[in-house]
Order: structure tokens, then sequence, then C-alpha cells
């Protein structure tokens, strides 16, 4: 029986991690088709946004010079010689001294440089009355002014949000390049297990952690293409390991990650680089890199889960350049004891602005991370959590 | 023409959306189907978690009491009388004076209380020697210590994240009841738009808000049922919106929302009980209450996206009284200049646990949307927004 001889830090052990980068291949999609998308190069506008100058407001297109001398007492009176709506083409230019009606989102008319809204003129027999001169711009959008062609739209790693996805359709952006995540093969070891819907005899339990880790991968775009269950036999474990590697880009394994007598998976795992990290839960956390790399996580379904957060998203997020986790800096409610020498996973909820600690913790506990919104992470090197102390509160993916 | 009698207030407004309330329908789903659902009533726990009281560890079952007298000294030694392995039925119970060898996940056998760790004990020829005594329930799981059969596991109006997943298959729970979304149909109106990857001729633009509407009712979970476009005819949208509601449970109209000449929509759409409200930007925001509430929004793609946050989806988490958007409290980190009179959307992102508001605004800015994470709201009563003040910090949809 062996334990673990060194336990590598948690920055160490990511660091090694993100290190064994797999080629990611990247691929064209069409922009309706790629909401949810991570964008593997920058999207470069091929277009103006606006396409043209147009109204931003009902009223009447001008030269603006021509207004200069409008006040209460000395009204211009500007002759109407057309209107145009929203989708016209303006069929002639506007010349000094003229004016003409122009409905928002209507394209300007050669030669108008600004429109006056319609509360403040009124139209008189053909002609329009203005008792207030307007600059130059006054209520026009500009071509381009929201984003003009060549310029950078979406940064290489953004996410495709509905928003950007209405951009590149503002701009006719017809397909952008996308990382094709990569596929991942997921093995649960262990004889407790039963597969969900089937009998569960005494001593046996659910094996819950499979579909989290699909549900979650599928959450990061990343399609499981093998899934397996092996029991406590090295034979099973070897053949399931052997299909994993042959059919994805990444493997993870659950179970049989410490050292226990049936913990067969990090024996049988070829090549960990790391096994043993200074994290509370999921401290038998393993990594073989290769053209293959394997996450040898834990059977507990809390450290499983933790171990995905802590190495399996965030080497995601290295693959790609792109942020699929939400994280922002926050004081805590209230303080925590954690431990020297280990990296504490405190799940929490945010509150008012502050990351309120859930009471109730240990790995076994599955409400802990069903009832909570995300964790911070304690440092290594202090022990315990101030109340008021700022930490990086990591969301859970929903 | 016409203009906004009354502004009404953003709280007022929304309170009013709010309380026209549908109908909705649930219906159970089974759980390996429902991530990402929302649950119309509370979920309970079926059976313990654990199901069983098991190892937390591997090492020795014993009853604590045989160890109390263990010291360096005087170590205590017990016969092994079986061995225990993770997924095992415990084939006889432990006496008084013996100890079985039991692996980390085995079910604790009757009449074991504790497990000395491996590391705290050896074994020789066929016994076990421990020198430190165990207080009960050491490194032991107990039968419903995460949750009780009877408990509620998930309350109603949560969202089935990967973890909750996890959580109700361990549990056993095969299906659960969720929210049916209500179906919605888009229209969009207005002659300057055209549908993306048609060619766009000169004076007019690509319709981006049927797609960007499209993709965030999707994130909601809520199924578009009818999409249209109709150009600035009364006939046309006429006939789209009795299409419209005829196929749908909600209908989202943009464009005409305002009181141009060509502004048909919102003197169409019968029972606006709202018309007008104090924010920028979105003011010509419309509403009429029914079995089928009408949302009219604006032809602004930056103004309708904004009218989808400020009512559109808190309407879906009064429906469902789930909670849909992220929002934290949150200090600002410089100030900001807005009007007093009406709630400005403050487009931001977060750095640093601080809101930065974003530079660039202005509704025709497609970017100002693409390139912030969310948004806070100003104060109607209050001119500018102060460094450091703490404002609700909403973020877009992903």
């Amino acid at each position: 029986m062996g334990a673990f001889k060194r336990l590598m830090s948690y920055e160490e052990a990511l660091s090694a991690v993100c290190a064994a980068r797999i080629p990611l291949a990247s691929r064209d999609v069409a922009t309706t088709q790629a909401l949810g998308c991570l964008m593997a190069e920058d999207v470069i506008a091929t277009a103006d946004s606006p396409p043209f100058d147009r109204a931003a407001m009902d009223g009447y297109a001008v030269r603006a010079a021509d207004t200069f001398a409008a006040t209460a007492g000395a009204p211009v009176t500007l002759p109407l010689v057309a209107s145009l709506a929203a989708g016209d083409v303006p069929s002639q230019a506007l010349h000094a001294g003229e004016a003409m009606r122009i409905m928002t989102g209507a394209q300007m008319p050669p030669g108008a440089d600004a429109v006056v809204m319609q509360e403040h003129a009124v139209e008189v027999a053909g002609s329009v009355r203005m008792t207030a001169p307007v600059v130059p711009l006054t209520h026009v959008s500009q071509r381009g002014e929201d984003i003009a062609a060549g310029a950078t739209v979406l940064a290489a790693g953004s996410r495709l949000s509905p928003h950007a996805v209405a951009l590149l359709i503002s701009l006719g952006v017809r397909s952008c390049r996308v990382w094709t995540m990569p596929s991942v093969a997921v093995v649960t070891t262990g004889d407790e297990l039963v597969a969900f819907g089937d009998e569960v005899p005494a001593g046996k339990i659910i094996d819950s952690n499979g579909p989290m880790l699909s549900a979650i991968l599928g959450r990061c775009g990343c399609p499981v293409t093998y899934r397996a269950h092996a029991r406590d036999s090295p034979d099973e474990i070897t053949a399931a390991l052997a299909a994993a590697r042959a059919a994805a880009d990444i493997v993870l394994v659950t179970g049989g990650s410490s050292f226990g007598e049936r913990d067969y998976a990090q024996r049988l795992v070829a090549g960990l680089d790391i096994h043993g990290v200074a994290i509370k839960p999921g401290k038998p956390f393993g990594f073989a890199p290769g053209p293959v790399p394997v996450f040898l996580l834990s059977g507990y379904p809390v450290a499983a889960f933790v171990q995905i957060y802590l190495f399996v998203i965030p080497y995601l997020e290295a693959l790609t350049g792109a942020t699929i986790l939400s994280r922002v800096t926050l004081p805590l409610a209230e303080g925590v004891s954690t431990s020297l020498g280990r990296a504490e996973v405190v799940r929490a909820s945010v509150r008012d602005g502050t990351v309120v600690p859930l009471r109730r913790s240990g790995s076994s506990r599955l409400t802990s991370l069903a009832w909570a919104e995300g964790y911070v992470l304690s440092s290594p090197l202090r022990e315990g959590m101030g109340e008021g102390d700022k930490y990086l509160f990591t969301s859970f993916l929903e």
C-alpha cells in the first residue's frame, strides 16, 4: 500500500496541467448556429455599422448652418422638398435652404448634416419652421460610429452571446471561426456503483458522477464521445482506459485515485505526472499528460466536482484562451476556519455583494454543492479566512 | 402625431407587467433530461443519502469503545474477522473485540461505529494493532447525513444545474416536475429591415432583433413558435399580430413603438396598459396584458435588448418564481453622469469586485452590449452615480 509522497500545491499542479496542451481544431460556423461557441480568431467587421448616416429621431433633415440664425423671435422656415422613411433610399440630395421630413432609421440625404426633432419644429404649408439652431450631427447616427469596417468586433476567446450574435448579424458577418471543443471520455470505476435507473442492491450506490460530468462537459461545449463504467477489476479498467483513449481527445476517470487496496485506476493510468494535490476536498487528484491527457478524479462526487472546477475547466480555458467560468472578487461575509498547508474549497453563495460560506460541507455532501452558487479557495499559507477579506468567488455553471 | 403623455416609472411599469400573469403548465421530466429546467415544485428526497453508514477512509471498522485504552505504550490489538470493499454487503456483524478491514465507501458492518485510518494502525498476523483511541463516528459517513428522506432537496423555482442533477440521481429521484416555459412569438416590423443572408439594398439594414430575441428566449428555455417580419403596413402588422397571438403564449413585437408617422405597431396593439417608461434607452416600451400578453419593444436593437432584460425576463421570473438572471450588489469603480427623472441602463463590466461602466453607449451601439458583461440601473431620483456607491449589477445571459 502506498501513500502520497509529496502533495503538490494547487498552483503548481494547475500550471502543470495547463502546460500539457493538446492541439485544438477550429472550424467555420454560420453565425446563426454559433451561439455559445468560443471564438478561435478575432472577428473583424467587414462593413460599417450603421452602414450609412441615418436619422436617430423623427424630424427634419437640414444643413445645420441653415438653422444657426433661428431664434424664437426670428424663426427660420425651410421648404420641405421630400420625405424619407426608414428603408427609403434618398432619391435627391438636400441643397442649402432646404429641409426634408425624415423618420428614425432613415438614411440621411446627401448634403444634410443634422436632424431637427419634430418636437422642436412646426410644419406649415409645405415648410418647416424652427425656433432654435442645431449643430452639425445633431440626432444623426454616423456611418461606422458603432463599429467601422476593419475593426475587431470580438476578440479570440470570446463566447458568442445572444447580443454578440446580434452584433455580428447587423454587420453581415455570415460565419465565424470557432474552437472545436475537445471530445471527452468519461470512465467511472467502482464495484459499489450501479447505473441510475437500475435496481440498487444493499451496499451499492447510484453512479451520479457519470451524469454530472457529462452535464458539466455539455455546458462547456465538449461532446462526451465515450462513456463506460468499470468494476474494480484491473482488466476492466485497462480495457475501458484503452477504449476511452481511442475515442476521445481527453479522458476523465473517477474512482480508484487514492491508495486503497482496490484503487486500481491510479496504478493503471500510465505516466501520472501529478498525483496528490494539497486541496480539500479533492486531494487524490491525478493527471497524466500525453497525446490523450488523462484526468484522474475522486470517486466521491463532491471531490470529483471540485476537481473538474479546479483543473478540467481551467484546462479547457487554457486550450481556448476563453473564460468559461465567471469569477468575481468579493469580501467574505463571515470568517471561515481553514487549515494551513492546503487550499480548501469553501462552498458559498453571494448575498448583498458578499460571499456567504455554506455551513455544511464535507466531501460526501452533495447538498453542499447543490445549495451553493460557487466557491472561494483558501490560501495554504494562512490559517483561517477573515470576515471582510477579499477572495475570488467562482460561480458554478448552471 | 402623438407623444408619450406620461412616462411611467420603471418600478411601476415592471410591477404592472409582472401582475399580468398567464397560467403556466408544468410537466414531469426524467431527471437525466431536466438539466437547465426550472422546478415547478419542491423536490423531496425519497431516500437517505448516503443510503447507509459507510467508511469515509480506508482502514479498520471497530467498536470505538474497544480502542479507548489504546496508547503507544499499551497498544490494543484486535483480530481481523473480515474484509469489506466498496459495494460489498457485510455478511456478519462486528462483535466486541473484533475488527474488520474496510475500504472507503464500503457499508459499515452492524456493530461497528468507527473507522481507524490505515495510517494509524499496523496489521500483524491477522490482527490490527492500534496505538491511539478513536471516538464513535470517526471516519464514518452516516446514513442520511447529506440529506434525509422526506427533506426538501431543491426548492420550487430552482434551476436544475449539473450538480443538482447529480444530487437527484444519487437520491434515486427519477423525475421532477418542471415548468413548461411559455412559447413566444417574435414579430419584427420595419421597411428598413432585410433578413440576414439576403442582399442588403441601399438604405436597408439587416434584421438583427429577430435572431437576438430568439437566442435570448432560447437561453431562458422559451420556445419561439412563431417568427415573422412585417413591413410598415397596417395590414401586414395586423395579420402578423393575429397569427402571433394564435401561435404563442406571449408576443414580442419590435419597431413602431414610438410616435413616428410609420409607427403602426403602437396603434395596432390593442389594450396597451403601458406605453412609455422613464428609462434610457428603451423609453417607447409598451405592454398589453390579456390572455396572450404583448410586449411592444423598440426597433433599435440596443433598446429592444434592454427592454428584454428590464421587462420580459423579469416577467418570466415572476411566472416561474425562478431566478433567471444573475445579480450581485457591487460598488462602482468610477462615477457616471446620469439624468434626473429616468432610470439609465449603464452597461458595464466587473473588474476586481467593482462595476466598471463602459464609456461608449448610445442606443444605436450594439458594441456597448457585446463588450459589456451586464448593467446597472441609475436612480431617477438622483443625478449621477457616485464612485464607490453600490448598485445591483445584472449579468447578461451568455
